[in-house]
This record gives structure tokens, sequence and C-alpha cells, in this order.
């Protein structure tokens, strides 16, 4: 593993003031239970919050960052434009993106997918069970056949996105719904995974396998080291016209 | 609609001469039942089974088939392998195949998907629901949110095929699994559609949503009409060593 | 074929005002040749202009649209926001749009590609090859192993797209780059189709093959008929916690 | 990087016995060329020839290879099919394969694609220039826009594959034609990668950014740890009828 990747978890972090619940399971936040257990796992791991200057993605935040873990709700609509700019170019330079349940509707997921991004949804205290559907991709590493939450909000179909191109779990809900509830695209040189668990008032990011699936992702989520692609205007590699046709 | 699609539906028609229930609800077997509703669609179609003659697929009758629906069970290993070799070549030559149900274990889909096309299952009398996840699909015209299936054999992951170039459905059940339960590809010049639903002992061929959803499927599979691909050996098409470089 | 397929064909319609080349090739620009060929084809082709009101994109004009195709390059900027959202939100609802050429810098491609679609480019009389790399997709009935175009502009990976749902084509260029030319996706409940041949100086869209590509694009992007998706807060399907567990 | 990867290169290993210029390049042949760079990458690489017994493909030595790298041609018809068969069963419980060059035409390549895996050829000295199409990933790592070859044989399409799940490089051949030439594909449990260049008679496997790509897929291609998925006759995880309906 590579020990030095570095991950930033932006939460909105507005829950955790004002829901009691959430701040009982949280309490130092989403983002702070994430980046400890990515530590733990011998990450680089920070944070940045809605209310910090520039949503604490700085320039320089965002330069140093190979991963960024998004986390919103209730506040997508006050994230600067300018900053979702700046993060949908950092992935197609090459910054993985993990965005997590309530983020499949913030701004920068939106952006990257071209598409609503709306779904069904409940809460209902149901159980929901996220089956592996892609048993040879790295994100499900370490994972048995499904993992098991007692309690969660649910999400159905049809979710308003893009066909995902690697489709990692699939969740059954006791209502009766299905949900594509781990999807992973590439964007540019970037790559980009969505993970659906995660809603603030149950216990989701302390239960160890939903841990280790985001631990996965981020490894998997990692920059290529390469130079980035050239654009523009070329000259050609062949002489055009030299043949005699 | 081309009113002059030719459909032909191979069936093993096994269970139908010896389970009372299957009898009941497919008295002149499910071959003749599929055949009925694409019929009234506007389709020329035939039936071929087991144990005619080359199972009825001589290469006369593969030559005039559009479209190659398949139901097997009990008896996938009776199918001669000569006959499987002939409908892998015309699926690559561009005829449709649909397969269904317990046909997943058939030679011919095995040796088009190049995986062991195993799952989990079991017969339990459970609801299945079949939910839309690729809305913007020709095969899901005319379909709802989703199709319910009183009762169904379970089907559940880890399904063991290829990453569907198009998945189209994905099933709820009762018992609390989900599987990709209408996944499309393509091989060679023709199109491959597996449709989960149709255990013998219920009325599923005769749910109207899931005729909808087959009438669809023979459609789309149909045949492009262009020359097959040439290969071999092949002279240059540009003068090879013409530019001063 | 669908005789009543409706069809938009927009275009900036800059370069026929201004360049003599393109005036001549296409007088009475580029989307009446279009429109004309799709008209012979049994379509019901109208056009759209960037200098009409509302761009010739009003409501009733969208919501009359099977497919939409497009066609701009030098005055991308000057296309409304407004019309671009709306645009978006039909493709969504199922509306197809067929991105032409230089369309692939236009703000709905990537609106609904997330990605920047810049790419290489060179405009030095060089010949293009297009290569059916899909031979089941119906998008290239009728088309024989590739098209020649004798001069068109180049255009050079990386083309910094999402990995498309299905690739078709594949250019060969003279001057040494390959491009995908030909590429296909779903957004919502609609179909995006883009094609890269079409420089305004080149009698491109003359030709008989680029023409059939197109007409075969517009019917393949045509509407899936069906309800559109329901979203939002929803009731279960199943009683919760009904089962002793 | 894993340096307990353990990578088994298998070789027909003829031509560098009958063909001096074949000989010339590789004078320990072409697995010993291969495996010796992956060494140097830190990989425990060993090889394996199709005229030892087993075509040195023991149960012990298939189980406890990560990654296997396939090089055949003359004598794909000399490999056992019960061999072949044990080959695709380690695929689908996990093993990466890496088939090369004229490994296209190999019993374990088609049996796992399901397609007849033809393609257009010619061997006329010329350039190749392989395009990365897909920035994002892992196995284009340190490698530039394109990596060129002065001299190779041609491969052209249509390549009759299953459309990769990731297409990663996509060929330009001086006489006119193009190629997907790097197919990334998952198969049961475990990871497929078809890579086109390396005609025995240039030196191609000398050639640095063709040993990076292939220690890159190596890598990417290895197994991931966890259990192997259940199959087969399942009691239901939730209690079936329990609801009031």
């Amino acid at each position: 593993m590579n020990n030095h990747l570095r991950v930033t978890v932006w939460n909105e972090n507005r829950h955790e003031q004002t829901n009691p619940k959430a701040k009982e399971i949280y309490p130092d936040g989403i983002h702070k239970a994430i980046a400890r257990f990515l530590t733990e796992a011998g990450m680089d791991a920070g944070t940045a919050t809605l209310d910090e200057p520039e949503h604490g993605l700085t320039d320089e935040k965002l330069a140093s960052t190979d991963v960024l873990i998004w986390w919103g709700h209730l506040a997508h609509d006050e994230v600067q434009d300018e900053i979702v700019s700046k993060v949908q170019q950092r992935v197609l330079d090459g910054m993985g993106l993990i965005v997590l349940h309530s983020g499949h509707y913030s701004k920068i997921f939106k952006a990257l997918m071209g598409t609503s991004c709306s779904l069904k949804w409940r809460e209902a205290d149901e159980k929901e069970r996220l089956w592996v559907v892609a048993p040879s991709h790295p994100i499900a590493e370490g994972i048995g056949e499904y993992i098991e939450l007692p309690e969660e909000e649910m999400y159905g179909e049809h979710f308003d996105i893009p066909a995902p191109d690697e489709l990692i779990f699939t969740s059954w809900f006791e209502g009766g719904e299905i949900f594509r509830s781990g999807c992973a695209y590439t964007r540019g040189s970037g790559k980009v995974f969505y993970f659906r668990p995660g809603h603030e008032t149950y216990p989701t990011y302390h239960n160890p396998a939903i841990q280790r699936v985001i631990v996965n992702a981020a490894k998997w989520a990692q920059p290529v080291k390469r130079e980035l692609p050239i654009r523009g205007n070329v000259q050609p590699l062949e002489q055009i016209g030299a043949a005699i046709r």
C-alpha cells in the first residue's frame, strides 16, 4: 500500500451541529471519523469543511490532495461554483474523488456526471444489504458476499447517473427497492467512485466493512503517474500527401 | 416494427412432459406459449425442440432465423456440441440470441460468455421485482418502473457472467438477494440478451410485461444489415515507407 | 422505419456567412444540407439556428423534437446558458442528441459529458478513414468496413470524454493519429451520439456513407416510449420490520 | 509495489528454435526475455513452455501463479484442452491473464472471450503507434502519449472480441489500419488484458515502454484478496411471506 497517499475528507459538517443523533454518533463530525480510519490504514488523511475559507479547498490543498472524499447534504447550494470548478479540473487532471451518500446531489458530482443524479429515498430505519457484483474489483478486496447494514436510509432506482464504467455493489432494501450503490467512473485523468451508504443518523462509517470499502476506494482512485495529455493544435507525425495514391 | 422478423423459439421441452404443474401452465410447451405472443406482435415465429432431429436447428433453420430464443434446464448436456458450435457461429455472424431463465447454464450461453454462468438459486415461491435501471434502452419500452412477479424461483449474485455491456433490469427478491436479471451483450456481429424470469412452474410467460420485454428484445436483437467483416491477410491501404522520415 | 421521426438540425450557421469555401459547399447552410437527406430518408426534419430567437429552440420546438442534431464551432459562447439547460433537461427526459464535429466543444456536449471534451486538431487536408469497430451496432447498418474521406480536419487523442458506452467508429489519420470518432452514450432517458466528421470546408455531409450514419443515428437515438422514472420520497413496497429476525 | 507477485510467463517457444531472426532477437526465448524484466521490476517471475510436461502448467504451478502471461502462435492446436480448461478455471478463480500478440488466437483467449478473436494481419515491416486512450488507467502509468514501434506486424479491425470493459490503447498503422491494441476484461474473479505488440521477428519486448506496459498490467491483473463467491442452492436471508400483503 502507498502509505503516502494524501486524502482530504470534505464534509459540509452541518447535521453534526444541529442534529443530536448525528452529533452523538459522530461527535467530531463525519469527516473526522472517516479521516481517522484512513489514517489507521496508513494514509495521510486531512479534512476540510464548508465553513472554512474557500471551503477548506484552497489551491494549495487541492494541489496536494491525491484523493478527495465528499460528504454533503443540506448545503449543496452553499458550495461556491468557483470551488466546484476547481475541484472538477483537479479530477480531470488526475485527483481521485469519492462521493458518499447524499453527495449524489452535490454540485461536483452532478457536474462530473452530466445528469440530474436524482433518485428515490425514504427514511424508515430499514435494512440494507450491499451485494458485491464485481468480485475481481480491488474496491471489493476483503469484503464478503455482501455488507449488511441493519438500519439505513433507502435510496431507490432509477438513479439518474450515466451507466457506471464498473458496477461494484448493488443494494437490496427491506422495503422492496434495489440500488446501484457502488459505481466507478473515469473522468479525464481522474477516477470517481460513488458509494451509497452513510446517512448521518446511523453509525454506518463505524462499520468495519464500510471502512474497508472506503480505504480500498481511496487506493483505487489514486492518480496514475504520467504526463497529462497534450491537446490543441499539433503538427503531423507523418508526412501528409507523401504516398503516391 | 419489422413484421418480417423471423424468430425461432427453442425449448428443451422436458418439464412439460413430466411435471403436471408445468404441463398445466404451458400445455403446448413453453416454446409454443412464447411463439404465440411473438406472432401476435407481428413476428414470423417458429419453434424448435431438443428431441427433433438436429434439435430442430438444421443449417436451413439457422440460416433463416433472425433471432433465436433459448429455454433449457434439465437437459443442457444432451445438446450436441456440433449444434452449439453452429449456433455460436450464427450469433457471431449476426443472429440475435435471447437466453431465458435456466438457459444461463446452457452450453451456448457459457460458450458465448466464457465464464461458468453459475449463480445462487432457491425455489420458495417468493416475490421478484425487476427494476428498470436503463430507462433509455429499447428493451424497456412500454415497461413501468418495475415488473412484479408474485412467485418465482430466486436467482442470486454473484452471477458469474462478464459485466454486461448494458444492464437493463436488476431483480429484488423477497428472501434478501438481488440479481442482474436483464443483461445485454454483443458478440461478433450479433447481439445477446439474457433475461432471468421464467421458472416452469409459474405462469411467468403469460405475464404481459414479461411478454413485452421479450418482444422488445427480439426487435433489439435483430441482425444489422451490413457485409460481414473481412479478416485474414490483407494488402496495405497506404504505401508503406513512402514518407521521408 | 419510423417515418414520423421528428428531427431538428441545429446549426450556428456562421462559417457559411463568412467563409466562401463553406458557402460554396453548403450554400443553404450545413443545417439545410443535413435536413435534406433526413427528409429524403422519410423523417420530419426541421432546422434551427443560433441567430433565431431563443436560437430557434423554443419550449414548443424542443417538446416536439425527438432527436436534435448539433453543429457549432465559432460561437459556442453565444449559446445562452438557459437554452443549454433546457436542451440538457430534454435529453434527460428522452430526446436524442447527435453532436457533430466541432460540436465536441459546445456547452451542451460538455454539460452532458462532465469533462473538458478537448482534443488535438490540425487542418492539413489529410485523409481520414473511419473504421467500424462495433459491427453489430445499428448505427453501422449499411456501412462497409470503413468510410474514407479524402480530406478532413484531423482530431486526435486523447479526446477528453468519458469512456463511451459503445464505441462504433475509430478514425485513422494520414498524419499519424487515431480518434474515437463515433461514440454512443446514454444520459437519463435519452441517448447521445458524437460523430466526428464534418469540417465546414469539406463536402463531408454530401458523402452518402456519412449521411447514412447520421440517418442511422437519428433512428437509434429516438426516445423510448415509457413513463419517466419517479423520483423523490416514496413509500415502501414491502412492510418493513415484518419478519421475525 | 507488491514484490512478491508471482508471474508465470508461458511461451510456445517454437519460432525461437526455427527462425534465425527470432533466435537472434530472443536467444533464450521470448519467455525468458519477458521474465527478465518482470524480475527486474521486483516480481517473482518464472516460465513455462509448450514442450514441458503438462506444458509446464501443472496444478501446483497454476495454484502458485498470481498472473499468467501467454505467448503462442504456431502451435495453438497443440495445447491440450484439459490444460486450457484448468487455466480458464484459475482465471475465474482470480488469477490474472495477460495475452500477448498472436495469443489472440490461443484456445484460452477464445474460450474466455466467446468469439472468434479473428482479425486482419500483414507482415510488412511497418510503423505502429499505440495511442493511450485511457489516461487514468494504471496500465498506462509512466507511458507517454503514445508508444512508437518502428517496425511491427499489422493487426487490423474488425478484431472479433467482445467490447473491452476498458480500452486502453488503440494502434495506428502506417498501412492505413487501426486496432484496439490494449483491452482489459474481467472474467469471474479474474482479470484479463490483451496487448497486441510482439511479433517474434522484431525486438518489441526489448522496448522499455512495452516492458513498462507489461509490468503495469501484471500489477493490475493480480488477484483481489477475498473469498470466492458462494453459488448453488441457498437458504433465504429474510423470512419469506412474513409481511402482510
